[in-house]
């Protein structure tokens, strides 16, 4: 038998994944079939079952793969010192994301963000990737806060609102719009830093809930 | 042949749609079997596909419902005069979002979010799909810019960046959290308005991304 490299192996492994992540990304994790990945890496069924016994091993190996660059995404963001202010954070997680695997484009578009989408539906359906996911997400989560308890010990932000809910909806933004690159096309990451600037510049009194408070008048035709 | 009467008939569909939404939430639409839908629904083939030819047929109704009522939450919000500031219309739309079909519940956790999740992968896979959803997100996106340019002209906000990113990042974080609501489960309303609001208190500058503005310093340890 040829002997054969380790960076050989590797590359083949990493060939099978790329096009394994394209078509999940393209037809979502049920309706591709081994014969879809086979023929997108363009190998043989042998090439390609000596690393992976089935489309169950290639599901989990992507949505390890997945769940681990989003998180590291996040984490990386909050390991900084010291830490950004929520536009640039949310924005260098998003743009981190954004540039994963950035290669793999379908119609033009990159793959990435659809394949987290349905990375996420298949996570929702099986309770171990849920917990995995959970796992992950309660690191980040944690490591988030302290960055916005640092935020209001600063003075930066009121403290008088829980930093858990803070850091879960700068989560909710970098997520939602990974989101909505997937079902709307791209968007620069500059347009989630400039929407989260422009709010962080509004200035609202700290009762917060008075019915008046802050109505404002809207025309009713406007051109742009 | 016995006469039906059309409230009956509807009854019996919204029936069968629920069962389904509730299979669908649970493990996605292609791991469910219309057996499945049958034995949650606890009616006999024959009723079921008197309403639904089959489960392709299920599956846009519950797309379609869904993806309708998502886009009704945003904009019966928008639609509001005056509008509220962003984290009461965000919270307007979430909570509106999160009060759809409250009564399907999955192990006492609310079923929709996850069936969103399902909307989506189905949607990114689905061209059709996607080209209903798109069509409905821009005449949101439309309303929430004219709502945007409102807080601009009023002063309320700076007006030196694009009211389509501060529309798209309000999107972004609903759309966020419904996502977190069904990867980590229940959070109340309250944690995106409150977040929404501490971030609406943050002072920077309008220069925005000078390397030095807005760093803070985050203790190492934090009791909480």
């Amino acid at each position: 038998m040829a002997r054969v490299s380790q960076a050989h192996l590797d590359a083949r492994r990493r060939q099978i994944l790329d096009a394994a992540a394209l078509c999940f990304a393209r037809n979502g994790f049920h309706a591709t079939s081994m014969q879809d990945v086979l023929k997108e890496a363009d190998l043989s069924a042998g090439a390609v079952y000596r690393y992976f016994s089935g489309k169950e091993e290639l599901i989990a190996a992507i949505v390890g793969e997945v769940l681990a660059s989003v998180r590291a995404a996040f984490e990386d963001a909050a390991g900084q010192y010291p830490p950004a202010p929520p536009d640039l954070l949310v924005g260098a997680v998003l743009g981190r994301t954004l540039a994963t695997k950035a290669s793999l484009t379908i119609d033009g578009e990159p793959a990435f963000p659809r394949l987290v989408v349905q990375v996420w539906s298949e996570t929702v359906r099986n309770p171990k990737l849920a917990a995995v996911l959970r796992e992950g997400y309660d690191a980040v989560g944690a490591a988030w806060e302290r960055i916005v308890a640092g935020y209001q010990d600063a003075g930066m932000m009121r403290a008088d609102l829980p930093a858990e809910h803070v850091a879960r909806t700068m989560i909710a933004a970098v997520i939602g719009f990974i989101a909505q690159q997937s079902l709307f096309g791209p968007l620069p990451v500059e347009a989630l830093q400039n929407g989260l600037r422009a709010l962080m510049s509004m200035s609202v009194p700290e009762s917060g809930t008075g019915t008046d408070h802050g109505s404002v008048n809207v025309p009713e035709t406007r051109s742009n």
